[in-house]
Parts: structure tokens; C-alpha cells; sequence
């Protein structure tokens, strides 16, 4: 008997309540030439919806989840019973690291096979009908052996073994199609400077990442691989602190043609940025590839992870996203675990759907915005000023050229209304 | 008469009251082969100390300045008064904007010709002992005309207004022989994305340090050119937000040979950083130029740039600066405003002795600590695995072959402790 | 000509632009019996909208308001100014500072005398058929004679002076026939622990806000009188920190039934609270009186007084509101200012236009939300157990009975689910 | 084997390491007339050193302590490990959570069975010669069963839990001679407001913690009871958030006389305060008890629980604490915990060590402080103002009478520098 069992297939329906339905999800319905279910290519993660056992730092597991447990068997029925609930949301794509999927071996070549096994059982449910895989990713952070780092850790042995760990990850990924792999650096940074050799870490960083682009590449791997920035948390300061940092890190390797980034609303807000700063930052990098939308709660300090239920919020998201062309290889990850307290089965379908309405709400809306046009041809007229040849020559020219253009032609600039509250209606009527 | 009169210059004396006298800053004293003026290169800067009018977002004018005013005349009161504070003192440098110096003109041309005879003023100063110049800048945030951004103004009539006033503070700088020129993107940056093109104003952010960089080296200036980090402020948000974005930006346009970083304090705390952290970054990245040691209130959310005057932080900043192999055209200048209730001539002089008293603590215990060797021994050890012979070739190998090295040699790391408790007891021993 | 002039009175019109008509403000739109006027009290309010130059830490005014001076004439302009924006918006009242509308006079006597002149100005135009009075307040915190305080001065002149304004703003208010006067303690605070007497400050404040009491009562003032909380800014700590710390001051000089709080959204995110429970806590002791409506930015560490912009945030503000039985002398004041880029009369217009559609938006959601009753009967049920005659005796009863009955019944509690993600998305069904 | 064997016994040596010897903790030297420890009066607390595996929300354990484990053998080993480690510090006081010192039972009768077997094998030890007790404590917050509150928990069983719980450890607390008794809120507090009764909860905890009172006066408990404030963390708002909100909460339930506050500083910190702000808050109310001293990260956004390791800013918190008269039942509790990369038995001795010399220079700087008396007798000459006949007369009138002095005396305040920065410079003297 399954865990999922008496509930129903969530269907869209426009005056259905919004947990048993869904009431703006129309996968099928389409915009700007495209299908809801193809903008938004949402996937389900298996780490917080079928792995996390509900606990916090001041107290333990409030799930009970028949699958929890360690063993093959164990993982077997909770590939079902993630599947009885991908079928339940319908939802086109899926995520795991490889320690939601499998067990931990004896060693390390044991918890490989235990990965390849998995890999198949899965890849048979894909084959019967279930989602695509998003991306695939290494869990290089809960283990002890990971405590100070993975590439970065002063131990070359852990190095290697998250160099194989990762290896067996991007194998698991191209069996099962996966069209991203994602490499989150749990704790690829430090929690005091003074044991910490940055220069020593960031080469070693470096390097790691090269392998992997290379390895990947080599065995035919066409899909992108993408780093998720977080300033914090396990660690004290996480080295892919933002897209701003992971961007020059890139740049430093020269890797920024071979790597993008994965993008989350809850670390945006930890490091001090708004969810869609990072995303308009990414893409003007030419770094956008994937978004994890999931929010923070704003008074708490720490990652929430929670889904995402602020509409307006969410719209302008999905705004930037469609502003860079929309996801080619990215999707609409939810890294979100539901709350300690929602213990029930039909906790877990509610948060979905509720998820993927907000979003769908969110994604007509910026629709709805760009289409109408006005905020483009309002920011566009507030730079009209450059598209003057003189304007343009200035900027090709030299500091001396442009000092003496003020006193020449006397120049005193005249302030212009930057409009941001009627910025903010005119988004207001969509959203 | 002079504001300060009756007040004497500050002499060291070790069981003086440290408002007065100096108890720990001896500039003469000698530690690492090196003086303690020259280790530290203390700055005064011209802005708050003499310019600020104790202002706040909910209240005007608390200083009563005999100099306030708006003529060249009170110009030359205040570089008078300036003067004096410094003979008091007696640090080595000073700093200032243009817009602290010389009195804003109907005119660029007028306000540049204030400039032109303020320097020549302020120069005849110097010649008669005066302290030297550590850098000048350009106020491109304080008028209105920059309300929207200097260098990345929607409009180019502001570009070139900036560039104007940067060629004539770099003019400045350059004949009063500065050791650097510095920029602080007071206002690059965004109230909101809706009418913002990042890409557009990131491109005439890197043409213009480019113009910058070329001028300077043109007329000869060998100091060195610094960009200043903070990520927001009065903006939403900053371009130049922390160390590691600037790098990228630098990388971004080929540029990270040939410009450094002066970094904050508080600065660093408003971009969720500590101060050694950004400076060990930058050291790390061969960018650590200059900095400014002022700190925020820990319980402010704002830049409160107060004067420094906790020891165990500033020994942690300046130990970074010594493992980094100390100033070289750098210093330490104080961007630190007294509070708007000192009211006293007597408070903007303890303000800075109390902080040179602060730093000159704080460098003697790096030293030591530096002088010590076991913090750097620990170090060392910490990564001593990664000095062996199959490392390094395991580092300059493939994914592959570092995959293959886990399961042929079994390889289980052994976590070993991170000290931390241990290395913050050997820190306290020194602080 | 007026500063207004060629901008027509807003309409409702709900196919409009939100800018220059709303969309979503019908005052006359009836909901739970009262019209959406008489739920909502708008209030605009005239320091940021008439007084307020544009400046901040780092620039200065960027607003050119024909009324800006120090003149009567200027009062007067200002005035005029005004109550044509308000014939504009159609709001049903107003709020002000006794410094928004008057000049400062070289003495005390002369300040009261030019505030009683304009109390008569604009109680004229008030006749004529203007808004009514919200609330009057007075400024303690921008004159450099309350650096240190008002209320809690270390120096009992500032006392003095503090009273004798708040009793001419007391007179103005209770004069133009002011609903409520409010106490924002814009100095009461403290800079540094180690100049200040806490248990001192916090009596001098308790016999102040006695006096007020006693005075707004012995003249007939019917109104409410409230305090603003916030908990910083500018100073490093104020005394009236959140909700809470106001009661428990209230409680500890026994006023918690004479005084209520007016709340503001964005001092309840300083404190690091959402508003909605600032709105809730204060309901649930008695003390909630009215509203300020303004939003800080999440990423910004300041009171930004943003106009409010995201419909569901602002929805579960009224929420609370509404679940409390609503405004009866409060009203929801716009303690906004525009952003200092926006620059054009129309800009003015449009911010508070916009505002009100989105406070109108969020008290209809808010409206159906609770009319609907699903969310209140699933609060009710998950209390339902303390409903029982045995679980109401335990909590009269005492620690050994309570103790006695688990292991008497062997008691071993069994969770239920907090339902959190069903109820958002019940939530947002109707936001 | 002993867990700590090797490790000697920790004596002061102020030519010492710091990490095996005190360099600055000399128990028996006597500053104001009492010894040092006397003054500090050092708690060891049994969670984090003993029972806290070096878990965090992204990894699992990484301590491998030999009495890990649910059986009373396990509680035994881990006592004895316990009073080994307190041998080797010599600190005169431990506390304790019941939940830290007996395995969970199967049922409540049998977890109160193994809380009374282990409080005499842990009585039994104290009068060998350990520490004693500074207090018991209850953990209402790691078990699911506690997971939406404990008294404030919306199902009266787990109210009756709690309750007996708490008794039990009240009983424990006072069969060991505890000179406290703490109650931490753990959970009682909201993870949403969406499902929350603010003012049914508030009078569930109001009557709890009367029963508390109650139950401990009844069996003669003479030590002090203590509310332990912290504002966030696990959940989103706890209700005990700050020492003005557990103020106003004792005043509204008349428990003002009964019951005090146990301040953290990594909890003001979460709260938005200094830690001396809590603890001056606590001296000028009348309720402060006793201390945890550990630290947060200033850039981390949770509670770190670090071991102190600033001393100017502990100098600040014991020189409140000397203003307040010093401890009388309260204590330094250290809730403090080694960073999970600290694996070995000397890692947790030598956190320890530090910590304890860090108070004692603290606190022997706060002395010497108080004892130079400059630094408040310019706090008093500041409020010297109010000395005066007038100035009291005044505070004891109306509002009128303040006000007409004002005209009468034609009064202008005239400011006075708040001196912060000379202040600051005092305090450096000495820390």
C-alpha cells in the first residue's frame, strides 16, 4: 500500500481549491508561443520531499515516512513512492544527489554500485512513463568526511573522493538523460580564516572544476554545468558567495564559456540581494542556466527553504527570466522542504501544487508584462541618450575628450524623474 | 584665533590618557624593521572630519564650524583648521574629495578653477611640513546631477561631467603627489531594476575606469588606482558591492593588473563580510591596495563609520595586511565621522587618537602573533598532505584518474580537527 | 499657477492605469457593511510629501518644491500645495508634524505662535471642504536641541522644551479636531551605553508620557493617543523598540489603558518582525490604534518609507486589522516618501495612487478571505482540544495535578500536522 | 580508559598557553573583595559539551564520543566523562537539560525513572567532591512531541507533558541544591501566524509559568527561577523574544517579583541588541539573574554558540553586571559549542580554557573600570541637571507647567557633546 494512496492525480481546474487542483497550472495552456509546462519546466527534488527527516538544530525527525531506513529496500520504496507522487503532480522533471537515491556503502566503491543500482531502478520508472531528470548532483557536504570541505579540503584524500564521487554523479546523470549536473559547494568554504589558506583553496577549487567540465565533455555529456552560489550556511563563508563571485571565479579559471549558474531565491536573500537582481545579473553575464524557487523567510537569518507563495515576488522572477529568453536547459527546481510541522501525505501534494500555481501566476503575469510593453519601452527611453553618435563617441574616447566636451559645450546635466512608483503601478496592473 | 587652539599636539606617552596623549602609538618605535608610522600610514580624511555637519536622515545640523560656508574664503578657514588638527596629530597623510576642499561653482569650469587654486593652497601647506596625500577622489554622489549614477548615468551628459571631475581630481592628486587615486561608485548602482540596465551601465563602468586608468598612466601618475567596495548604500544596490564582485569586474574588462581595492570595514560588514575576510580575499586575489578603518555598529544596518576601537578585530585586519607583506603605497585612512553629539574640537581630536591608539595596539599583536609562527606553523600543517608528490599530480590530473584512486587504494578519509578553539587561544595570548 | 496644475482629480475607474485613476480604490465600494473609505481612513501624510527635500547620508536635495523656505509665505504656499494634492487624491484625512507646516521661530514663543497661525490656515481650508484631521504629531528629533533626546534629555531644559512643544501640538490637533495624536520617540534612545542611565531615562519618559495623558484628557481631547514603535534609527537603540517593549513600558507605569501603538510596517521589519504580527501582538494585548503604511526594502539595513507595493504582504496586514474589528479612530497613514529620483509632480500623485490600489486590493483579499472562513475554522480546530471541561480545569489547576495526570493516563501526545502550506494556499486563493 | 585521560588538570599560569594552562583565570585572586570565582561563577553546561553529536542542518555527526548511545549504561559513561572534564577545569558549577543526562523512556514514568536514577548517580559524584549545581533546566523542544510549543502547544496533552516534565526537573533541580531553575522557550513561539492563537498561547504560557512558581515555592525551592529570552530560532518568532518582551510579560501576569532572565548574547544578537544592552535593560528592570556567555558570529544569521573570545566586548557585559552589584544566585554559563571540525577530548578542554580567560581579563578590566570611577562620574555629571529643586519639581508637574516655563524662561537648550568617542577611549584604558 503506498504512501500516497486516496489521492488523486492533481488536474487543473480554474475554481478548484488550489491543493487538490490546480487553479493556474494549466500545463498544456500556452504563452508567447510556448506551453505553461515548457516555460516553467518544474522539477521535484528529492532531497527535501523524500529524504529530510524534519529535523532542526534543537530537535530531531518529525516525519515518519515508511521508506526511512538504509537500506536497498528502503531506497527502492522510496523511488516508488517518489514516483507515486511525481505521477500524482504530473510535474515534467525530477532532481536527486546521489545519497537521496541510494545508500551509503562500506566504502566507497560499495556506495558506487548502490548508486548504479539505483541509477537503473530509476531509470526504469523514467522509462515507464515517469519525469526527465533536470540535473543530477553530488551530496559533497553531509558526510563527516566532508566536514572541512570537499575540493577545498586540506586533506587530498577527500579531494579524490569527491573527485570519484562526482565522477559516479555525471556517469548517473548522462544514463539517466539528466540535461544539467549541478554542483552546490556545501562546504566549499570555511568557518574561521585562520586555519584557511584561501589562495591554496581557490586553486584547488579551480582545478576541480576544470576536471569536471573536462570529464564531462570527454564522455559526451551535452547538457550545462552549473554552479549554485550561497554566501553562508553550513559554513561560515561559502566561496560562491553570489553570481557576482562565482562569476570572476569563472573568469579567474577561464571556465565562464563552460559554466553557468543555478540561481535560489533563499541564497539571492542571504546575501543580500533581491531573487531577481541575481537573476538579471546572471543573464547580463551571460551566465543564466537554472533557478531554484524557493523563498526565505525574511525575519529568519538562515536558509528556509520554503515554497514559494508570494506572487508578485515570484512574477518578477520569472520576468528577468523571460527578458534572457526563457530556460533553454533550466527549470523551475523547487528546493523547498515543507515545514517540520506538516507531517501528513497530503502536506507534501499541497505544497507542490501551491508552488506551481504561485509560479504559473507569476509566469503569466511577467507574460502579461512584457507583452504589453510599457516598462521595456519606458527603461529603453531612459537610455535613449546613448544611442546619440556623440554619445556612442564619447564612450570610445578617452577621459581628456570627454572633461573637455563640459566645458566646451558648457554641460550641466538636467536630473530626470527615474519614475520608480509608476514603474511600480504599471507592474502592479499585472501582477 | 584657531578652532583648536589650547589644544597641544599629541605626544606618545605610555602612561598618558590616550585622549590626549598617545599610550600606544609611538610612530617612531620599530617593529618587524620597520617604523610604526610606516607600518601603518595613518590618513586623516577631509570629509567627515572637517566637511561633515552632523547630519542624520531625521535631523539637520548638529557642528557649528566657524568654517561652514560656502566661499572660497571658509575653503581656506577649513584647509587652515585641517592643518592644525593634523599638527596636533602629526600622522603622515592626509585624504580628500574635491568637494571638501574647494567650494561648488555656478559652472564645472568655475568649480574646477576652485579646485585648481585650492590645491595650489593646500600644497603651499604641505611644503611648510604639512602632512603628505595618501589618495584623492572625486564626489560623484553628493549633487544631484549624480542622483542616478556618475559613470553609469542614464544620461551621457553625467558620464561626461564625471569624467571632467575625475581628470581634475586625478590632475589634483597628481600635483599634490597622492600615493593613490581612488574611486568610490558612490552612486553606481540601482534604486530599482525596473528601469535599470545592468548590462548597458556595466559596459560604461568599465569603459570609464578604462579612461581612468589610461589618463592617469598618460600624464605619469605612478600611484596606484583603487576602487572602494560597498554594496549599498545609499543605493539599493552598489556595483562595486564587495571584493570579490570587484574582482570580476576587473577580470570582466582585463583590468585586475592595474587597479587595487580599498577596502572598509564596514563596508565589509554591510556586504556580510569581516574585515579580514575582505582582506584576505584581496590579498589572495594580488589586489589588496589601501583600506579605511572605520567600523559599523553591529546592531546598525547602515554604514555608521565610526572611528575604530576594538583591538581583537583591528590586530585581525592588520595581521592580514602583514601576512600580505604590508602597505606599499597604501594606508590606513580613517572614513570615520565622530558622533553627531561630539560636539567639542577636543572630541574630533580624541576621536583620533583613540583610534590611531586602537591600530597601533592591533598591529603590535599581529606582529607578535606573526613573530610567534605557530598560528602560520598550524597552517601550514593543516594542508602539509597536499605537499606530496601524488598530490600535486593528482591536482594537475583528470577526474578520471583522481576516481580511480579511490577505490585502488580504498581510500576513507580521517577527518583531523580544525583547532579552532585552539587557534583563537593563540590569537588571545597576542590581542 | 499650482505646483499640481494640469493633473485631474482620480477617479475610480477599474480599467485605468493605476496611476492616473485607480483601479482598485472605489471609496464608495461597500464590503463587510462599511464602505471601502470608511474601512480603510486614508491618511496622506505631509512630511515626506511636502517637507521632505529629497537629501540622504550621502547628497542633498534633489526635489525643487516651489514652497520650500523658511517663510510663513512658504508655510502658506506648502499648505496650498497640499490640500490641492489632497483634492487630487480625494483621501478622507491627513497627518503632520508641527514642523511640516510651520516655520521654526527664533524662539519657542515665536515657533507656537506661527503654528497656531497655520492650525488657523488650515483649518480654514479644512472647512472649505478638505480632509479631516488623523493625527497630529510633533517633532522632537530634527533641531539639533534634541541630538540627546527629548523626553529622556540628560538635560531637563530639553524636557521642558520637549513638553511645552508636544502641549502646542496637543492644542493644534485637539483644535483641528484630530482624531489621535501621536508620540514617535525619534530620539529616545541612546547613541552609546556608556553615557547613558537606563532606569533614569525610562522614568523621565513615564512621567512624560503621564503628563500627556493627563493634559490631553484635562482639555477634552477624545481622541486616541498612541505611540510609534521602532527600534533604531537614528539612534543606535530606541526605548519604544517593537509592540511588546511598548506595553511592557505601558504596564510598568500603568498606562496600557490610555495609551495604544500606531504601527508601521517598516519599523516592524527593522525589529525584525513582519508587520501582520506587530498587528496581531498588538490586537491581542489591546493596544492596536492605527497604521503606518509604508514598506522598507528586504535588502536595505534602513527605514526606506517606501510606498506599500506587494498586494499579499499588505493583505495580511488587514487581515489582522479586520480579525480585530477593525479602525475606529486609526486609519492607515502613508508614512512614505518617494524615491529621491522621482522627481516630478506626477510622480507624487502617482505614488499615492498606486498605494491606495494596493491597500484596497489587499483589504478586499483580506475581506473575502475571512468571509470565506475557511482559514478561521481550521485555527479554531486545531485549538479545539482546550475546549474540553478537563483540559480548561488543568489550566486552573496546578504543576503536580497537571504532572499527575500523564502518568494517571499514561499521556503520550500525538502531533498533527501545522498545515502551513494548506493554509498559504488558501491564503493565496484569495490575494 | 577515560575519555580525557592525559589531559591534566587546568592551573593558572600567566606565562602559559591558554590552552593548558589559565593565563589569566586565577581562581582564588581577589579583585573587589570576592575571589574570581566567586565572581564568574563558571557553569559547564552538559548539551553541548557532552550530548550535542556536531550535527548541523547540511551534515550529520561528526564527534565520535564513546558514551553516544540511548541506554542509562551510555548516561552513566557520559556522567563520569563529565565529571572527568570538570575535574580537569575546576569550574564550581554545571547545568543540565533533563533530556542531557537520562535517556529517553518508552514512556513518561520511565524517563522520570532514569532522570531520578541519574540525578543520584550524578548527586552521588557531587559529593565526591564535583561541582555543584548552578541549574537544571527542561528540554521541551527536541522531541516531535513538542514541535508546535510546549505549554503554548494548541493540544492540551502536551501542555500536561510539559508540565510534568518540568516538574520533574524542578525536583531534580532541587534534590541537587540548584541554585536556578531556567525555562528556555524553545519552542513556544510560531512557525506561522496562519495557524496561531497569539492571545490563547499567551495565556497558556502566562498560567504555566504560575504553576511553576507555585509548584517551586510549595516544595521550598529558594533558588531563582529564570526566563531564558531569545527571539527566533528554531522557530520564526518565539515568544520570549528579548528582555522587554519577557518584561512586559511578567508584568501582564504579575510574575514580575517571581521570576528573572537568564541572558545569552548570541540571543541579544539574534534580537538586535548588544549584549550589554540586555543586561542593563535587565539591572534597570529588576530581573536580572544569571548569563550564558557564548557568542555569535556577527555574519552568521543563527546562533552560533561560540565560546567568547572577544574580551573588550565581555569586559562590557561583566562591567554591567558589577554596575548591577554582581551575581548573586546567577553565573557564566557557558552554552557554548565547539565548531564541529574540533574533534578531539583536548579541543573541548581548551575552548574551556579560553573562554575562562577571556571572562576573567574581561572581567578584571570591568573592574578596574569601576574602580578608576571616571567613567561614571561623567555618566552622572551628565544627568547633573536633574539634581536640581526645579528639575524635580517639574518632573512632578503637568504638562502646562513644564510648558509655561519654557516662555517664562525663554528657554533654548543649549547642547552638550555626548563625549562618545573620549568614552570609548576610557573604556580602552582598561580592556
Amino acid at each position: 500500500m503506498g504512501y500516497f494512496d486516496g489521492i488523486e492525480p492533481v488536474e487543473f481546474d480554474a475554481r478548484g481549491d488550489g491543493i487538490t487542483s490546480f487553479r493556474h497550472y494549466d500545463p498544456d495552456a500556452t504563452v508567447m508561443g510556448k506551453r505553461l509546462e515548457d516555460h516553467l519546466r518544474f522539477a521535484v527534488a528529492w532531497w527535501h520531499g523524500f529524504a529530510w527527516p524534519g529535523g532542526d538544530p534543537f530537535g530531531g525527525q518529525t516525519f515518519q515516512r515508511p521508506w526511512f531506513g538504509d537500506t536497498m529496500k528502503d531506497a527502492k520504496a522510496k523511488a516508488d513512492a517518489a514516483f507515486d507522487l511525481f505521477a500524482i503532480l504530473g510535474q515534467p522533471f525530477f532532481c536527486f544527489h546521489d545519497a537521496d537515491i541510494r545508500p551509503e556503502g562500506a566504502t566507497f566503491a560499495e556506495s558506487r554500485r548502490n548508486l548504479e543500482e539505483m541509477v537503473d531502478y530509476i531509470g526504469g520508472k523514467m522509462e515507464a512513463g515517469g519525469p526527465k531528470l533536470l540535473w543530477g548532483t553530488a551530496n559533497l557536504f553531509s558526510h563527516r568526511r566532508y566536514m572541512a570541505g570537499a575540493a577545498t579540503n586540506p586533506d587530498p584524500d577527500v579531494f579524490a573522493y569527491a573527485a570519484a564521487t562526482v565522477k559516479s554523479c555525471i556517469d548517473a546523470t548522462q544514463k539517466l538523460g539528466g540535461q544539467n549536473y549541478v554542483l552546490w559547494g556545501g562546504r566549499e568554504g570555511y568557518e574561521t580564516l585562520l586555519n584557511t589558506d584561501l589562495a591554496r583553496e581557490r586553486q584547488q577549487a579551480g582545478r576541480f572544476l576544470q576536471m569536471v567540465v573536462d570529464y564531462a565533455r570527454k564522455i559526451g555529456f551535452d547538457g550545462t554545468i552549473l554552479i549554485e552560489p550561497k554566501p553562508q550556511e553550513p559554513t561560515k563563508h561559502q566561496y560562491d558567495h553570489d553570481v557576482a563571485t562565482v562569476y570572476g571565479f569563472l573568469k579567474e579559471f577561464g571556465l565562464e564559456g563552460e559554466v553557468k549558474v543555478n540561481v535560489e531565491q533563499g541564497h539571492a536573500i542571504l546575501a543580500g540581494h533581491s531573487f531577481e537582481h541575481e537573476l538579471a545579473l546572471a543573464a547580463s553575464l551571460g551566465i543564466l542556466g537554472s533557478i531554484d524557487m524557493n523563498r526565505n523567510d525574511y525575519q529568519s537569518g538562515w536558509d528556509t527553504d520554503q515554497f514559494p507563495n508570494n506572487v508578485p515576488e515570484v512574477a518578477l522572477a520569472y520576468y528577468e527570466i523571460l527578458r534572457a529568453g526563457g530556460f533553454t536547459t533550466g527549470g523551475t527546481n523547487f528546493d523547498a522542504k515543507l515545514r517540520r510541522q506538516s507531517l501528513d501525505p497530503v502536506d507534501l501534494v499541497a505544497a507542490h501544487v501551491g508552488a506551481m500555481d504561485v509560479c504559473a501566476r507569476g509566469l503569466k503575469a511577467a507574460v502579461a508584462l512584457l507583452e504589453d510593453g510599457e516598462l521595456e519601452r519606458l527603461r529603453a527611453d531612459r537610455y535613449a541618450g546613448w544611442d546619440g553618435v556623440a554619445a556612442k563617441a564619447m564612450l570610445d574616447g578617452s577621459l581628456e575628450e570627454a572633461a573637455a566636451l563640459v566645458e566646451e559645450r558648457s554641460i550641466e546635466p538636467e536630473p530626470r524623474s527615474g519614475r520608480q512608483e509608476r514603474l511600480e503601478a504599471i507592474v502592479n496592473r499585472f501582477v
